[in-house]
Protein backbone atom coordinates (compact mmCIF):
# COMPACT_ATOMS: atom_id res chain seq x y z
CA UNK A 1 0.00 0.00 0.00
CA UNK A 2 2.88 2.08 0.96
CA UNK A 3 4.47 1.05 -2.32
CA UNK A 4 1.22 2.53 -4.28
CA UNK A 5 0.48 5.36 -2.80
CA UNK A 6 4.21 6.73 -3.35
CA UNK A 7 3.60 6.05 -7.03
CA UNK A 8 0.24 7.83 -7.36
CA UNK A 9 2.46 10.99 -5.29
CA UNK A 10 4.64 11.10 -8.30
CA UNK A 11 1.92 11.22 -10.89
CA UNK A 12 0.10 14.72 -11.88
CA UNK A 13 -3.82 14.43 -11.79
CA UNK A 14 -4.97 17.15 -13.98
CA UNK A 15 -8.75 17.91 -12.81
CA UNK A 16 -8.45 14.58 -10.44
CA UNK A 17 -7.41 12.11 -13.28
CA UNK A 18 -4.62 10.38 -15.16
CA UNK A 19 -5.56 8.61 -18.52
CA UNK A 20 -5.09 4.68 -18.50
CA UNK A 21 -4.18 2.85 -21.80
CA UNK A 22 -4.31 -0.69 -21.53
CA UNK A 23 -2.84 -3.48 -23.71
CA UNK A 24 -2.76 -6.94 -24.59
CA UNK A 25 0.53 -8.08 -22.30
CA UNK A 26 1.39 -11.04 -24.80
CA UNK A 27 0.30 -9.12 -28.42
CA UNK A 28 1.02 -5.23 -27.10
CA UNK A 29 -2.69 -4.66 -29.14
CA UNK A 30 -4.49 -1.66 -27.39
CA UNK A 31 -7.31 -2.72 -26.22
CA UNK A 32 -8.76 0.47 -24.42
CA UNK A 33 -8.11 3.64 -22.63
CA UNK A 34 -10.46 5.27 -19.95
CA UNK A 35 -10.12 7.27 -16.93
CA UNK A 36 -8.53 6.85 -13.26
CA UNK A 37 -8.89 8.66 -10.23
CA UNK A 38 -6.26 8.54 -7.33
CA UNK A 39 -8.32 5.44 -5.87
CA UNK A 40 -8.81 4.17 -8.83
CA UNK A 41 -4.93 3.72 -9.55
CA UNK A 42 -4.28 2.56 -5.68
CA UNK A 43 -6.51 0.12 -6.14
CA UNK A 44 -5.14 -0.73 -9.12
CA UNK A 45 -1.73 -1.08 -8.06
CA UNK A 46 -3.06 -3.24 -4.41
CA UNK A 47 -5.19 -5.40 -6.06
CA UNK A 48 -3.66 -5.97 -9.20
CA UNK A 49 -6.58 -5.27 -11.14
CA UNK A 50 -7.80 -2.38 -13.24
CA UNK A 51 -10.01 -0.20 -11.73
CA UNK A 52 -11.32 3.19 -13.44
CA UNK A 53 -13.36 5.84 -12.52
CA UNK A 54 -16.05 6.09 -14.60
CA UNK A 55 -17.56 9.21 -16.37
CA UNK A 56 -20.71 8.29 -17.57
CA UNK A 57 -21.87 7.04 -14.68
CA UNK A 58 -19.93 9.08 -11.98
CA UNK A 59 -18.17 6.10 -9.96
CA UNK A 60 -15.57 3.75 -9.16
CA UNK A 61 -15.44 0.59 -11.80
CA UNK A 62 -13.90 -2.45 -11.40
CA UNK A 63 -13.02 -3.57 -14.82
CA UNK A 64 -15.18 -6.73 -15.09
CA UNK A 65 -17.09 -6.46 -12.10
CA UNK A 66 -20.61 -7.14 -14.17
CA UNK A 67 -19.17 -9.54 -17.44
CA UNK A 68 -16.34 -11.06 -15.20
CA UNK A 69 -13.92 -9.36 -18.31
CA UNK A 70 -11.12 -8.71 -15.63
CA UNK A 71 -8.04 -6.98 -16.71
CA UNK A 72 -5.17 -8.31 -14.31
CA UNK A 73 -2.22 -6.26 -14.38
CA UNK A 74 1.43 -7.31 -15.89
CA UNK A 75 3.23 -4.38 -16.15
CA UNK A 76 3.02 -0.30 -15.51
CA UNK A 77 4.65 2.29 -17.70
CA UNK A 78 4.59 5.77 -16.81
CA UNK A 79 4.79 8.40 -19.62
CA UNK A 80 6.86 11.81 -19.28
CA UNK A 81 4.49 14.55 -17.64
CA UNK A 82 3.43 11.61 -15.41
CA UNK A 83 -0.14 12.01 -16.08
CA UNK A 84 -0.94 8.80 -18.27
CA UNK A 85 -0.12 5.27 -17.65
CA UNK A 86 0.40 2.61 -19.85
CA UNK A 87 -0.89 -0.85 -18.47
CA UNK A 88 0.07 -4.51 -19.89
CA UNK A 89 -2.76 -6.65 -18.82
CA UNK A 90 -4.26 -10.00 -19.17
CA UNK A 91 -7.44 -9.50 -20.49
CA UNK A 92 -9.93 -11.99 -19.49
CA UNK A 93 -12.53 -12.38 -22.38
CA UNK A 94 -13.12 -9.05 -24.52
CA UNK A 95 -12.35 -5.46 -23.03
CA UNK A 96 -15.21 -3.91 -25.22
CA UNK A 97 -18.58 -3.71 -23.67
CA UNK A 98 -19.60 -4.21 -27.28
CA UNK A 99 -18.04 -6.96 -27.74
CA UNK A 100 -15.01 -6.86 -29.04
CA UNK A 101 -11.21 -7.97 -28.49
CA UNK A 102 -10.44 -4.00 -28.14
CA UNK A 103 -12.62 -1.31 -28.07
CA UNK A 104 -10.89 0.31 -31.22
CA UNK A 105 -12.72 -2.08 -33.88
CA UNK A 106 -13.37 1.02 -36.02
CA UNK A 107 -10.82 2.32 -38.42
CA UNK A 108 -11.35 6.34 -40.13
CA UNK A 109 -11.98 5.50 -44.19
CA UNK A 110 -12.87 8.48 -46.07
CA UNK A 111 -14.56 10.07 -43.31
CA UNK A 112 -16.88 7.16 -42.24
CA UNK A 113 -16.16 4.73 -39.49
CA UNK A 114 -15.59 0.96 -40.47
CA UNK A 115 -15.63 -1.71 -38.31
CA UNK A 116 -12.62 -3.93 -38.74
CA UNK A 117 -12.69 -6.56 -36.20
CA UNK A 118 -14.81 -9.29 -35.24
CA UNK A 119 -17.33 -9.44 -32.15
CA UNK A 120 -16.24 -11.91 -29.66
CA UNK A 121 -19.54 -11.89 -28.01
CA UNK A 122 -23.04 -10.38 -28.04
CA UNK A 123 -23.36 -7.76 -25.49
CA UNK A 124 -27.04 -9.09 -24.43
CA UNK A 125 -25.16 -11.80 -23.63
CA UNK A 126 -23.44 -10.62 -20.79
CA UNK A 127 -25.45 -7.26 -20.06
CA UNK A 128 -28.64 -8.23 -20.37
CA UNK A 129 -30.53 -5.41 -22.88
CA UNK A 130 -28.65 -2.83 -21.33
CA UNK A 131 -24.82 -1.93 -21.83
CA UNK A 132 -22.57 -0.28 -20.16
CA UNK A 133 -19.95 2.14 -21.41
CA UNK A 134 -17.24 4.17 -19.72
CA UNK B 1 -12.39 18.58 -45.23
CA UNK B 2 -16.01 17.64 -45.37
CA UNK B 3 -14.86 14.33 -44.68
CA UNK B 4 -12.77 15.60 -41.53
CA UNK B 5 -15.72 17.48 -40.24
CA UNK B 6 -18.16 14.04 -40.72
CA UNK B 7 -15.15 12.06 -38.40
CA UNK B 8 -15.05 15.01 -35.82
CA UNK B 9 -19.03 14.78 -35.92
CA UNK B 10 -19.39 10.87 -35.01
CA UNK B 11 -16.54 11.64 -32.11
CA UNK B 12 -17.94 12.76 -28.40
CA UNK B 13 -15.94 15.58 -26.95
CA UNK B 14 -15.80 15.44 -23.34
CA UNK B 15 -15.08 19.17 -21.91
CA UNK B 16 -14.08 19.69 -25.31
CA UNK B 17 -11.22 16.50 -25.53
CA UNK B 18 -10.63 13.34 -27.17
CA UNK B 19 -8.14 11.27 -26.11
CA UNK B 20 -5.12 10.57 -28.71
CA UNK B 21 -3.03 7.39 -28.34
CA UNK B 22 -0.26 7.60 -30.61
CA UNK B 23 1.65 4.31 -32.02
CA UNK B 24 4.75 3.31 -34.15
CA UNK B 25 3.22 2.38 -37.44
CA UNK B 26 5.85 -0.46 -37.42
CA UNK B 27 6.46 -1.71 -34.38
CA UNK B 28 3.33 -0.52 -32.63
CA UNK B 29 4.76 1.00 -29.61
CA UNK B 30 2.89 2.84 -28.19
CA UNK B 31 5.03 6.15 -28.27
CA UNK B 32 2.73 8.91 -26.55
CA UNK B 33 -1.03 10.18 -25.41
CA UNK B 34 -2.29 13.93 -25.34
CA UNK B 35 -5.38 15.83 -25.53
CA UNK B 36 -7.35 16.93 -28.91
CA UNK B 37 -10.06 19.54 -29.23
CA UNK B 38 -12.33 19.70 -32.16
CA UNK B 39 -9.92 21.83 -34.36
CA UNK B 40 -6.98 19.58 -33.28
CA UNK B 41 -9.14 16.52 -34.64
CA UNK B 42 -9.78 18.78 -37.87
CA UNK B 43 -6.38 20.18 -38.60
CA UNK B 44 -4.63 16.36 -37.73
CA UNK B 45 -7.28 14.50 -40.64
CA UNK B 46 -6.60 17.25 -43.04
CA UNK B 47 -3.33 17.93 -43.21
CA UNK B 48 -1.76 14.49 -42.03
CA UNK B 49 0.37 15.42 -39.28
CA UNK B 50 -0.65 15.00 -35.51
CA UNK B 51 -2.29 18.29 -33.62
CA UNK B 52 -2.68 18.00 -30.24
CA UNK B 53 -4.31 20.27 -27.40
CA UNK B 54 -1.48 21.71 -25.04
CA UNK B 55 -3.15 22.00 -21.84
CA UNK B 56 0.37 22.94 -19.79
CA UNK B 57 0.48 25.92 -22.65
CA UNK B 58 -3.46 26.31 -23.43
CA UNK B 59 -2.76 26.37 -27.27
CA UNK B 60 -2.88 24.22 -30.56
CA UNK B 61 0.31 22.48 -31.01
CA UNK B 62 2.10 20.80 -33.91
CA UNK B 63 4.17 17.84 -32.55
CA UNK B 64 7.63 18.81 -34.03
CA UNK B 65 6.76 22.48 -34.67
CA UNK B 66 9.70 23.51 -32.48
CA UNK B 67 11.43 20.23 -32.49
CA UNK B 68 10.72 18.65 -36.11
CA UNK B 69 9.45 15.76 -35.04
CA UNK B 70 6.59 15.64 -36.79
CA UNK B 71 4.21 12.24 -36.51
CA UNK B 72 2.62 11.51 -40.00
CA UNK B 73 -0.46 10.02 -39.68
CA UNK B 74 -0.75 6.32 -41.12
CA UNK B 75 -4.17 5.17 -39.49
CA UNK B 76 -6.59 6.29 -37.58
CA UNK B 77 -9.11 3.83 -35.03
CA UNK B 78 -11.98 5.40 -32.92
CA UNK B 79 -13.18 4.07 -29.35
CA UNK B 80 -16.34 1.90 -28.68
CA UNK B 81 -17.47 5.58 -27.36
CA UNK B 82 -16.22 7.90 -29.72
CA UNK B 83 -13.97 9.47 -27.32
CA UNK B 84 -10.50 7.78 -27.72
CA UNK B 85 -8.62 8.08 -31.03
CA UNK B 86 -5.83 5.50 -31.90
CA UNK B 87 -3.03 6.87 -33.91
CA UNK B 88 -0.64 4.61 -36.24
CA UNK B 89 2.03 7.20 -37.10
CA UNK B 90 5.58 7.34 -38.88
CA UNK B 91 7.26 9.19 -36.24
CA UNK B 92 10.03 11.28 -37.35
CA UNK B 93 12.95 11.07 -34.66
CA UNK B 94 11.50 10.91 -30.78
CA UNK B 95 8.29 11.64 -29.48
CA UNK B 96 9.36 12.55 -26.06
CA UNK B 97 10.41 16.03 -25.28
CA UNK B 98 12.84 14.42 -22.78
CA UNK B 99 14.65 12.67 -25.53
CA UNK B 100 13.35 9.13 -25.66
CA UNK B 101 11.67 7.48 -28.20
CA UNK B 102 8.35 7.13 -26.51
CA UNK B 103 6.97 9.07 -23.54
CA UNK B 104 6.18 6.15 -21.33
CA UNK B 105 10.34 5.45 -20.67
CA UNK B 106 9.75 4.78 -17.05
CA UNK B 107 8.13 1.86 -15.39
CA UNK B 108 7.26 1.25 -11.85
CA UNK B 109 9.01 -1.22 -9.91
CA UNK B 110 7.75 -2.11 -6.04
CA UNK B 111 7.07 1.41 -6.24
CA UNK B 112 9.35 3.14 -7.78
CA UNK B 113 9.58 4.83 -11.39
CA UNK B 114 12.57 3.18 -13.02
CA UNK B 115 14.35 4.80 -16.45
CA UNK B 116 13.60 1.69 -18.80
CA UNK B 117 14.35 3.09 -22.56
CA UNK B 118 17.90 4.93 -23.46
CA UNK B 119 17.61 8.67 -24.99
CA UNK B 120 17.80 8.89 -28.61
CA UNK B 121 18.88 12.71 -27.74
CA UNK B 122 19.62 15.34 -25.05
CA UNK B 123 16.56 17.77 -24.90
CA UNK B 124 18.73 20.63 -24.63
CA UNK B 125 20.36 20.04 -27.80
CA UNK B 126 16.88 20.29 -29.50
CA UNK B 127 15.13 22.49 -27.41
CA UNK B 128 17.70 24.61 -25.70
CA UNK B 129 17.62 25.44 -22.23
CA UNK B 130 13.83 25.13 -21.76
CA UNK B 131 11.55 21.89 -22.35
CA UNK B 132 8.07 21.55 -23.29
CA UNK B 133 5.76 19.44 -21.96
CA UNK B 134 2.11 18.50 -22.74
Amino acid sequence: MAQAQAVVKALKFRSGFVTAVVRDFKTKEVLMAAMQNKLAVLKTLTTGLMYYWSRSRRKLWLKGEQSGHHQKVRKVLVDCDGDVLLFDVEQVGAACHEGYRSCFYREVKQGRLVTVLKRKFRPEDIYGRRTTSK
